[in-house]
């Protein structure tokens, strides 16, 4: 039973961790569909996404399947709950992945940036696909201690983002309104894709060790039951 | 055992209900706080936030020991499975809520919105509430049926956010950009505060009857099986 659970485990995880490099090559091919204003490229992100979404779907029927028949316990049990969480962030991840090249594609043939601000998207898109590379480095190998690393990384792509912010009011003369909104929203966006790649690494590091991780910079809670408050 | 169970997932259910006012009365609050320029009552919103994430992880350590020591099946596993994912859309709410409210004091003592928009906010405010309140409904009576007037409801949401945008791209003369950022941003938080309505309301229906819910203009899948994709 044990051995068949195992074998059971080792599948879904694998299911999980191959949804890693499509929400990679999603949010990358998303930042280049938008700052090459590439419709063709858009346009296959955004049928992409509906297999992130049903890969997401099976492993939590997998997963439900694992608790209903083999009943798990332990760190069994954190595995199974944590893959269930995980495979519902990663179809979240291609979901904003979606959101970025549907902009690309409503303004097309238009580019959606201003030059001097594509630069800066080409860097967000960088560090939100770096991200996404942690991840899959995380469910490729487990370790319980992918999260600092993740948490620190995030801390860059924030900064970036408040950087672009300043850098849209600040400018004179003042871009379009709708440069505003298009910026706002995108920023958001990758900002969102990377905040579910901190909580994927932090529930996986969780589901390995049965402690919620500490923070780069933030002492663990002394009791160590209580989570970080979500990144959001 | 199934005795105890029980009682034990209707604690549970007890816990999950309880969260659904909190967040309610969060967006409200935030909506007026927004509309009033209202420093103290944002202030409320910002720090009553805390309670729905404390909520959210006990909630979610209760499901879990329901899962480790009890090992339940059928509808009790799809019951608390749907728990954990519920009380983390619950704590969403409330971070989209603070969300709205944080806005409102970085603007203070200046008001986010000008006045023909922040009418507009005043009907999104509510019709979000509402959505909130039907989570509560769902959550105090799982009937199975609460998903198709949920999912209609957010229609008229999200043709509210989309007029709301346009009124704010059109506008002549136009807006300052910072209000372009601010109206996209805050559009946006109301817009994924009702998704996760919606999505608390499918959960709740699908652990219910162990099928996916049919949105109110498509047909469910013939299988039954495949979740419908998720609101976003």
């Amino acid at each position: 039973m044990r051995e068949a659970f195992h074998r059971d485990l080792a599948t879904l995880n694998a299911e999980l961790a191959a949804m890693g490099p499509l929400a990679t090559i999603a949010i990358s091919r998303a930042t280049q569909a938008l700052l090459e204003a590439d419709l063709v490229l858009a346009e296959a992100v955004i049928s992409a996404d509906a297999e992130l979404d049903e890969r997401a779907a099976r492993c939590a029927e997998h997963a439900f399947a694992l608790l209903a028949l083999q009943s798990p316990v332990a760190t069994d049990l954190r595995l199974v709950v944590a893959a269930i969480k995980i495979a519902e962030k990663l179809a979240r991840m291609g979901d904003l992945a979606r959101h970025v090249a549907a902009l690309a594609r409503r303004r097309h043939p238009d580019p959606v940036l201003p030059p001097e601000l594509a630069c800066r998207f080409a860097v967000l898109g960088r560090l939100a696909a770096e991200a996404s590379g942690r991840v899959e480095q995380a469910l490729s190998a487990p370790s319980g201690e992918n999260f600092s690393e993740q948490d620190q990384a995030d801390d860059a792509l924030d900064g970036l983002r408040e950087d672009i912010l300043a850098q849209l009011l600040g400018a004179d003369p003042p871009y379009p309104i709708q440069v505003g909104v298009d910026v706002a929203l995108l920023a958001r966006f990758y900002e969102r894709f990377a905040d579910q790649a901190v909580t994927t690494t932090r529930t996986l590091d969780f589901a390995v060790t049965g402690r919620q991780p500490a923070r780069a910079d933030h002492p663990s809670p002394a009791n160590g039951q209580r989570p970080t408050p979500p990144a959001d």
